[in-house]
């Protein structure tokens, strides 16, 4: 690939994922590990049946449809009302991640994540040309919020991204700290922040998309991935201002969204009740896999996700590999000293957590 | 929107998309009329059926069987040996020239195209931040073959974009036009250059796919949309060196592309051949077109794709509304005294057609 005329900045590159091992039990991409119910199975032939008998045609390019079933969805589980023109749907949250940056930020222009934070938001921004500052966080993996005004005001981002909970570490953040880093943003520049709530569902505490009431520089991702359980159909959405949502569509591909990506997930839609039954379970599932890795003697950091970050090693790859000796598959993030942990079935969990105490053990 | 902080490029600027009226001739957007037929529905049902069952799970990230699958068939139908690895989909063409100009494009490079052409070429490379640069044709809509090299030499650009046939016009690029510029390209600087061939299956001529042959730079974009008769599944791919398939690898999304897409195209793969019988009846209906049209006293450009251009009014947008109120929409692409209708069904066809002969009799 060296002798093609591929930009400086990739020369040496490599594509971004998680290795797609086949293991016996994988907890490395915090997917859902309950299939889609065989109701919802059907439902999802049925719709997408009468979706190619038009397939000649090209898809609503405005998704009015699906737009309108995830605003219900937001209204009714973020205690916030929403409206179709409040909201924006993309072949998964990082192809919506890409459309804000292409629209606010890009060449000339900077963003600034929380480190370690989605990984995704520094690679999505160097594709588009966008600067990448990374900032700071307190040893605990919440946001060292002084710091952060501070690094706001020197740097003056376009872009602001706040990941709750924060991915690898599971950190949620409060409403409190969201407000203060809007208002330094704002104080800095018009910047716009983005509050990335790809595992907003599984968190013990309320979504802040209230937030973006009276904020118009204020957007919230979202992600049928993970508690829709459908990682495999990439559909992402924002909600924002009505104005965020006419932005956007000056950089989108036309018809992005394909006419069977809409009929699925409105079929997904129609069986939220179930798929919210699972996170229930998962958000149980995740509670139990922390209380259980500190009582195994892990440091463990609290996590509002369907995922957990433990520790402490001194080498965290080769825990990483000695699990993965056991049939484990978990995430090593680099962040040093950590690994992460989907939560997945009962008895998935429980073969994780045997092979982490064995580890514990042998490395005592 | 003008008060949020977009980029000043984006001020003022309007979506792109070709209205979407509801009249009953539509012949505005290049689709295929004829819808899928019922067995393929049936088996993207059943397909999707199964893809759903693993929907919690991300997609292949490679999608290795489609590509498999798209290699057999340009194989097949390009009178080339393609393999797996020199293949690449993504959500739409649009998608792959987005990575294509990510990869070999972006800030401080240009791209050209020899317009009119299809105006995405030009919006995907602003959108990623590469300079356009709009080369000449000839007044027939051929290329300019000399001019064409010596804006090349003089511009030096990063990416020339060769589109056959040729949006809107229907023009077929005849391979010795393609050697020539590349090789121009290839003396000015190590240029990419992609051969658009979306409607390459409605053409007169052979594919120009043969020549990635001993071309590393030399990238054909293909498309599901029109020839699959699947503008509502957004499958576009490339084929190329297999270097080029890994440098998009460094700047696709990861998991870009849904396991319901994937599906959806390996049933559509699966039926090519009653698929191809469309396109030959498509084919003759746009030649009878070309001739009818002619025979009314319009000026047509000769056309190797699903689309016919005609003209030459005084007031292209006057001629454009006249049709609409005889219930015909076709697309005022803003080429100067032209208008471009999409070769439909037989009946539809002879409705323009009766409508343009009113017309021409009107304005005689």
């Amino acid at each position: 690939m060296d002798d093609l005329p591929i930009r400086d900045e990739l020369r040496g590159k490599s594509p971004y994922g998680a290795p797609q091992l086949d293991v016996p039990v994988r907890l490395n991409t915090n997917e859902n590990p309950y299939p889609l119910p065989e109701p919802l199975v059907q439902r999802i032939a049925e719709r997408v049946r009468d979706a190619a008998r038009e397939l000649n045609r090209y898809p609503d390019r405005d998704a009015v449809e699906l737009r309108t079933e995830l605003a219900k969805y937001l209204t009714r589980t973020c205690g916030h009302e929403v409206a179709l023109e409040q909201v924006w749907a993309a072949n998964g949250s990082n192809e919506v991640l890409q459309q804000l940056l292409q629209a606010f930020g890009g060449p000339g222009r900077t963003a600034i994540g929380f480190e370690p934070s989605y990984s995704m938001h520094a690679l999505i921004s160097r594709g588009t040309g966008t600067g990448w500052l990374s900032g700071p966080r307190n040893t605990d993996f919440t946001i060292d919020v002084g710091a952060a005004e501070a690094a706001i005001a020197e740097h003056r981002p376009d872009v602001v991204f706040i990941t709750s909970p924060n991915n690898p570490t599971g950190t949620a953040v409060d409403a409190a700290t969201v407000r203060r880093l809007y208002d330094a943003a704002q104080a800095a520049k018009p910047s716009m922040v983005v509050v990335d709530e790809a595992y907003g569902e599984f968190s013990h505490h309320p979504s802040l998309l209230p937030l973006i009431e009276g904020r118009r520089h204020l957007v919230v991702s979202r992600t049928m991935s993970k508690a829709f359980g459908a990682a495999g159909l990439r559909l992402g959405y924002l909600a924002a201002h009505p104005a965020v949502v006419d932005a956007v569509q000056l950089v989108r591909l036309p018809y992005h969204l394909s006419a069977v990506t809409q009929a699925t997930a409105l079929a997904a839609l129609e069986h939220t009740d179930t798929l919210l039954g699972y996170v229930d379970q998962l958000k149980a599932e995740r509670d139990r896999i922390v209380t259980e890795l500190r009582a195994a003697g892990c440091e463990v950091t609290d996590s509002d996700a369907n995922f957990v970050q433990f520790g402490r090693f001194d080498d965290a790859h080769a825990a990483w590999q000695q699990l993965l000796d056991r049939g484990v598959l978990v995430r090593d993030n680099g962040v040093p000293g950590h690994l992460r942990v989907t939560a997945g079935t009962p008895a998935e969990n429980d073969a994780f957590l045997d092979a982490v105490r064995e580890l514990m053990k042998e490395n005592a």
